[in-house]
């Protein structure tokens, strides 16, 4: 057994708390070192030698270097020593411990879980795992048909191009009128980008933060918009700029007209006065002088009064989550006041990081529900759109990404394939919408919550930011609409079929040559098995099936039945097709 | 290289910053495996490949199975992309970063740390690595000439032999007598265990959180005492226990008398009614069954403030530090409000935690400045007092106990041999004092802060608790006068050489078989050599020398001249004799 690959710490996302009594422990290995893994458990204040109880370990994930394993073990006292007892693939048994790997108890001592609390454990909102998200950029996605054209909109036309500074009169009246597009669709979750009060298109560069953007409404029309999205079985998720405000914030323009002497001077971090914007910001801002979006220093306690009054203040309007923006470049301490804040006012509210690469710190429980995953949609970039990468490469990508964190947590990280600040899918796709139809028959049956970015579903392309940001497609004759009844079509079958939104995953094929991979979500009642051909021939594939199954099997999306033989599943898949079958 | 050996989070203590524009990182790789690592940084939001600025990292430590390297990168704009290339030892070139290892940018990806908070620095009073502590056990330390001697105290005598309910009438007015004993001992800070109202001779149940315990003084004393010690340049810690209380603290007893009609029921963990203490608690208790002290639900907002204004008083009262009981048993949050209302009524106040496993958790900034070193007490009792592990597995475990923490966390760690609740070490010496003297020598060199245990430094014996807990020998005729020169001697030798305190640590020699440990202590200008023999054989050990060092050093121990030929210093020592080198 390699010793150098086994790794577990006694901290998330190696051991997590499941209930008060009850907790999940996880340790990689090198891959194929361990035949089985057991793991012990006993009170800490006893002796574990004599009143451990052991409990089989499953091995839940592989990667090309790696397996991973996990055990649930009940902790009735809510404090654990625990041990892992590794046997090896010549059957050697080793144990492991915090003092390392040895034969003995001496040499490989005990891990300690000291004291399972109350506030310890994932309080992630019941709902989570059930929604299915819609992005909207406000001033892209609908014109209200009762406001009046604004004055220096551009056309609202499938052939526009936005520049940056481009505006199109999306409202949120549009909104309200196209929620019966969002129900057909079958999402229950809107997030919209900022709506507060700010002089760009986009508003991440807040002007006052208490106030609806005119151009998109007022306080009344929002309330009317959470009402009716409510009555539709739709939620509504906000953006929370808290890293930096727009340089029309009134603290800002208090520091820019008084200099030193302003109040709120220490709320930035200036780095010399007098404070100038041209050429050079002598102010910190976000990114690297983006001079109208002065960074806030959130350590400062007036700033974070501020900010947590700001999300106190429209939390209280019923609103159902929040997404974060720049949410690593703000300091943790905030963030967990700002849960406290939120949750205080309603429990089941969602919190929803906005970070591109690990954000495993984040989701410890006590800061964020989810955050956007990235990291996610950078493999499916890589396996879908460019066939870069293998089947069995994007399977060990995957499970990597998904070994960062407790199960929990990856149940409803939010999964997406583009956003306001990526490429269209389709475009990376070069327009072949049968890779975007596989890659969304992916993101609508993996574990986590699937993301839509406005507009994906019927079609839209568009490059790096502006150009991602069209104006949404409501000609029939413009829209795909074989995409659109696809998507419509998966999310029935998500909402229907619980393993797909609460099992677990299990790889169930990945190579390095055929372009097939298939997977299997699992709940404690029922199984689903989804095979995807991500290649230009068509293939056909056999896959073990546990007894029982068959003789026939029904394909779910195609409605084709499929052949179980001496326990394999026989399926044909044409190019860039996928099958879902539902296994007893 | 072996893939499956290399480890790196972009987290503590991976990487932690060592000020507001520069951080230092870490990774460990497979022994051996890699020839040079270096590290390339740069701002997030441009490109790495053509910005990135590429240190060259230095291998700090290694262990039986690993290497690790560290390096220390300049963040000018406090947000960071970074990633390692690594050159094997076959001459192939790796990078490293979130996605994994690869020969291509795309396959290895970068680390992040996005920004670089004021809050995320370490803030660990300076006062803290310069700091010689001393376990005072207020019964068994000094009864005051002044005091009356207690009714029911037994005799404070050499041959004493406590049991668990003994009381030697030890006091703070004895503590005051015997301050000149410490400061000529050399110690510069006293650890006190708790103080407060309590029926039992240790106190860790408590019954008044503001009230010095009667036996021991009041707080007119105390205070005489905190200043007499500041006085003598000595600094005092209080024990802070808020796990749990005692079954006479007015809450509780209002609970056992009022029920469920309590208004404290909830500050305890009541498992039914009646509450009752017999023949089993009815309620939940520190460790199993421990009647007399009834677990607090710290988490409970109304028992938090209750606990924090205690410890604000104390603090207020001009006292250096806590030492806080049963620390990982006690939630999260209820630390982290700990440490913001103790530094904010004095800056430079110490936290430090009983936590006998890894603590990485805690020392992460926000909540402890240290913790008392039990996984270091356990090496050294095998190594020194037992010879059960070699000079080799020796240096293997100190250093992943090292590596559990970034540096300035290490450097301020609470190293022990023992303590009021483990067997006294000279008695695991078997009473050898030579074996004892080796360790002793070993705690006063070695990085980390050295923590006496009254009494150890005169050869007082005895098994665990109770018999760990002696009343102090007085009587010169009993004390080992030898001993307390020695350990007198090293305090005056660890004070005056900075490296001591300050230096970092590099292993100069750790073999399998010949029982000699050498290491460096080599801080900015200055390095001091250790040299241990922990067998029962004089040995001669010559030691690698960096050129213009010699012809000659001197042992400022034993004050002996030893010879450094062709590179190598030549040095002879006795049965568990050591030396201390001063090398340019």
């Amino acid at each position: 057994m390699r010793r150098e690959a086994v790794y577990h710490a006694a901290s998330d996302p190696w051991i997590w708390p499941e209930s008060l009594s009850r907790v999940r422990v996880r340790i990689r290995v090198g891959k194929g070192d361990v035949k089985s893994c057991r793991v012990g458990g006993s009170d800490r204040y006893v002796s574990f030698e004599e009143n451990a109880i052991w409990t089989e370990a499953e091995k839940i994930a592989t990667d090309d270097l790696f397996d991973w394993f996990e055990a649930s073990l009940d902790v009735p006292s809510k404090r654990l020593q625990y041990q892992f007892r590794l046997e090896t693939a010549n059957g050697e048994v080793l144990l492991c411990g915090e003092r390392g790997i040895g034969r003995s108890m001496r040499d490989a001592g005990v891990f300690q879980f000291a004291y399972l609390h109350e506030s310890g454990l994932f309080q992630i909102p019941e709902w989570a795992g059930d929604a299915v998200v819609y992005q909207i950029f406000p001033d892209r996605f609908a014109r209200g048909k009762s406001a009046d054209d604004p004055v220096h909109a551009e056309p609202w036309s499938p052939d526009a191009r936005p520049r940056p500074d481009s505006v199109y009169g999306g409202d949120l009246a549009g909104v309200i009128d196209k929620l019966p597009h969002l129900r057909d669709l079958g999402v229950n979750t809107i997030y919209f980008t900022p709506l507060f009060l700010s002089p760009s298109n986009h508003k991440y560069d807040t002007e006052d933060y208490f106030r609806i953007d005119p151009s998109f409404g007022d306080l009344r029309l929002f309330r009317e918009l959470v009402d009716r999205a409510h009555r539709s079985g739709i939620r509504v998720i906000l953006d929370a700029v808290f890293n930096h405000c727009g340089d029309r914030f009134f603290a800002f323009r208090d520091v820019l007209a008084n200099g030193p002497r302003s109040r709120y001077k220490d709320w930035f971090f200036i780095d010399r006065f007098p404070v100038e914007q041209e050429p050079e910001p002598t102010y910190e801002t976000f990114a690297n002088g983006v001079t109208t979006m002065p960074k806030l220093r959130t350590e400062h306690p007036e700033v974070r009064r501020y900010l947590l009054n700001v999300a106190r203040f429209w939390t209280e309007t019923g609103i159902d989550g929040w997404r974060l923006d720049v949410a690593n470049e703000v300091d943790h301490a905030f963030w967990r006041e700002f849960r406290q804040t939120v949750k205080a006012v309603r429990a089941d509210i969602l919190i929803v990081g906005e970070i591109w690469h690990d954000a495993g710190e984040w989701l410890r429980g006590d800061r964020f529900d989810s955050v956007m995953n990235y990291p996610f949609r950078d493999c499916v970039v890589r396996f879908f759109a460019e066939g870069s990468i293998d089947a069995q490469t994007f399977d060990e990508q995957l499970c990597r990404i998904r070994m960062r964190h407790p199960e929990p947590v990856h149940r409803v990280m939010w999964n997406l394939i583009g956003s306001h600040d990526t490429e269209r899918f389709l475009t990376l796709c070069g327009g072949d919408d049968r890779k975007m139809k596989l890659a969304l028959l992916f993101l609508l049956t993996w574990q986590g919550v699937p993301m839509l970015y406005y507009g994906d579903e019927v079609g839209m392309q568009g490059g790096p930011d502006p150009d991602c940001r069209r104006p949404m497609i409501w000609d029939p004759e413009a829209q795909n609409r074989g995409l659109l009844e696809f998507v419509q079509r998966l999310i029935r079958l998500r909402n229907r079929l619980t393993p797909l939104r609460r099992g677990r995953v299990r790889t169930w094929h990945a190579d390095r040559s055929s372009g097939i991979f298939a997977f299997i979500r699992k709940d404690e009642s029922r199984a689903v098995g989804i095979v995807l051909n991500n290649g230009d021939q068509p293939r056909t594939v056999k896959l073990p099936v546990e007894p029982g199954i068959g003789p026939d099997v029904r394909d779910l999306l195609g409605g084709r039945r499929h052949t179980v033989t001496d326990g394999e599943l026989s399926v044909d898949l044409g190019p860039y097709e996928g099958a879902v079958f539902e296994m007893a």
